[in-house]
């Protein structure tokens, strides 16, 4: 490559409606792009402590360790798991998905025990076989779920989890990456310790930074350890020193553009209130679902425990779903998921998060799917996806 | 606070000439405010084909592994050093200062056997005292030394100490977070095996990604390790196989805006041309050192050894230098940096990086130091730093 010839920026205006990133608005994109201060400067020390009280909202919890760790949601799971395990240390993992799994592969690359509670792709965990594990086990440092699980749009129900935890001395983390601020997320409710998401999801912020909580039980945890936290990157300790106020030791560059970002961006969450955005995003999943099944799609995540801002489903049988998602992104320039691991070639995952979550992106993706569908053979009655999405938005 | 109070993003228009970060180009903040690809879009994937393209032309560099790594300059040097290092490696550390020290850390933290070769803050290492302990540990698996040390402004000589490291068996680990873009980097020439760096330097980037190249010998290591490499996020095979070109395995979600920002910025520098750039630098770097000389400010870097991106001059005697860099910054929206560890106190860090490699910021900077200590009665001739300046700036 002649890397003198490298053109100017020009990509296709996507709509994204995958599995994140999401829609990024307007006012976050020239937030990010405004002149930048020093990572030390007080005023962008001023500038964190903002972040940390709207992230706090967000995440509706009082910790002081409130902070967005310097990577993209994967070093925020990463960031959990490296302070809480020792080697050594149990930890119970209920698997689900991609996620589930990651986090099961970090707890071994931490030295952990691991304690995998496998569940089926779609489905969700029983209270009572992690009360099993927990007494079975003994002691166990960490449990650990993902409460949003990308890869099958399946959502883990938290009632009476932390609590659970908490009487068989172990932790609670859970990953909310594609919850937070799409989906209620009850940080202090749930007695959670770890909770760590993205911002490319229903915060609608470009990818970059992951928003971490910890309790001030997961901080005595992490100051109890007996070794070093294997990485100096996202050591906790450091990284609180850099964010708490009137310390502001430096520990590494923040992504100074990026926290610019993530402040517009839940600026504009916390102005749409976090309960209308709830709704908004359940009422933009339930007339997509019934435009899918108008297409013959079924939903691939258990009933009841459906996550609204990742709509996961079933391809019609004899379609080549790969080729419908080559049509939408190559003909409509529009972006959906496929499907990861198991459900690779089976499943669409259509994200509806943050500014992606509109009734007329709902209309564009059931438009162009029936139009593909069509060109394999497979169209439905024309018009009838689109109008069960309009039936569902008269119902709601 | 009142979460909901958070005002609209305006901070201050700083000056930037701190350790970074520097001065980002219009062009560049404009590139990043592009509205987003998802990660997997083939556009997408084209465009970290000529990132990583134009980063192999700045690193001077065939290396296939060429990529930027989702963290800032402190997650380069830690995937550098986690990939190479298994539990019982020994690595020898050059310390010269803050990042050699951070290398030391690292490396205990990988369970490698730590050989720290402790060097006065402002000196460079020889190249006898590497070969000494070459020979006297044995079996070495990483020598990792500080390129330029943003902490003192020394800037470590290269030659030879690639083909010394692998007469012995050893991979060479070089930082060259304040070098890539300024000053000459020649991983190939070197023979360098893992060398990475920050965008917020020489580059004039936000931060956010850190350029990180592999030769071959290093990722042979890393394909031979016995154990998992700690961390998942960083882990060198896996983040290969998403920027592997006919690849592209889901790892995890790239922080999208800021590649963009990083194209533009190295669009920026290699139109510029390596050469011209780096002779930028020095003739930038001189008349600040003239200037700061006429003030009563003496190098902190060894002679000979000095970074023309980052300049590390003791204060005056008598200077209260916080007190002047507080003025700097609240009267003339000017950041420089002060002094870190032992140096703290001591010493002013005047970034000349990138896009802040300027005359007219040499001369702003020169202009509020020495009104600065005028209020502290350590006033010098008025205007002899400029004229010292402009001197420079004539003889170049």
């Amino acid at each position: 490559m002649n890397v003198s010839a490298v053109p100017e920026l020009a990509p296709p205006l996507r709509l994204l409606l995958g599995p994140g990133p999401s829609m990024v608005h307007p006012r976050v994109l020239r937030a990010m792009s405004t002149p930048l201060l020093g990572h030390l400067d007080p005023r962008f020390l001023e500038i964190m402590n903002e972040v940390q009280a709207q992230l706090r909202a967000v995440f509706r919890t009082e910790n002081p360790f409130t902070i967005a760790v310097s990577g993209t949601g994967s070093a925020g799971m990463e960031a959990a798991l490296v302070n809480l395990i020792e080697p050594g240390d149990a930890a119970i993992v209920v698997a689900a998905g991609v996620f589930g799994n990651r986090m099961a592969e970090i707890v071994g690359r931490c030295g952990g025990r691991l304690v995998k509670l496998d569940v089926p792709w779609g489905q969700v965990c029983e209270l009572g076989r992690i009360e099993e594990a927990l007494r079975k086990e003994g002691k166990v440092k960490v449990v650990a779920v993902v409460h949003a699980e990308t890869s099958t749009g399946a959502q883990q129900p938290m009632e009476g989890l932390g609590k659970l935890c908490h009487a068989h001395g172990a932790l609670l983390v859970v990953d909310t990456v594609t919850s937070l601020g799409g989906v209620p997320v009850e940080v202090d409710a749930w007695e959670a310790d770890a909770v760590y998401s993205g911002t490319q999801k229903c915060l609608s912020c470009p990818p970059g930074l992951a928003p971490l909580t910890l309790s001030p039980r997961a901080l005595d945890a992490v100051k109890a350890r007996k070794t070093k936290v294997q990485s100096w990157y996202l050591d906790a300790g450091m990284v609180a020193d850099y964010w708490a106020e009137g310390k502001r030791v430096y520990h590494h560059t923040a992504p100074i553009s990026m926290v610019y970002a993530l402040r517009e961006s839940l600026r504009l969450v916390l102005e749409e209130g976090l309960e209308a955005r709830f709704a908004r995003h359940r009422r933009h999943s339930a007339a997509l679902m019934a435009g899918v099944a108008a297409l013959g799609c079924s939903p691939q995540a258990q009933e009841g425990h459906r996550l609204p801002s990742l709509n996961c489903v079933r391809a019609p049988a004899g379609v080549d779903e790969g080729a419908v998602r080559k049509a939408l992104l190559n003909e409509h320039d529009i972006e959906i998921g496929g499907g990861l691991g198991p459900l690779a070639g089976q499943v669409w995952r259509i994200g509806l998060m943050g500014e992606s979550s509109r009734q007329e992106n709902v209309l564009a993706v059931l438009a162009a799917l029936e139009q593909a569908l069509a060109k394999q053979g497979k169209a439905p009655k024309p018009g009838a996806s689109l109008a069960a999405a309009l039936e569902s938005y008269a119902r709601s």
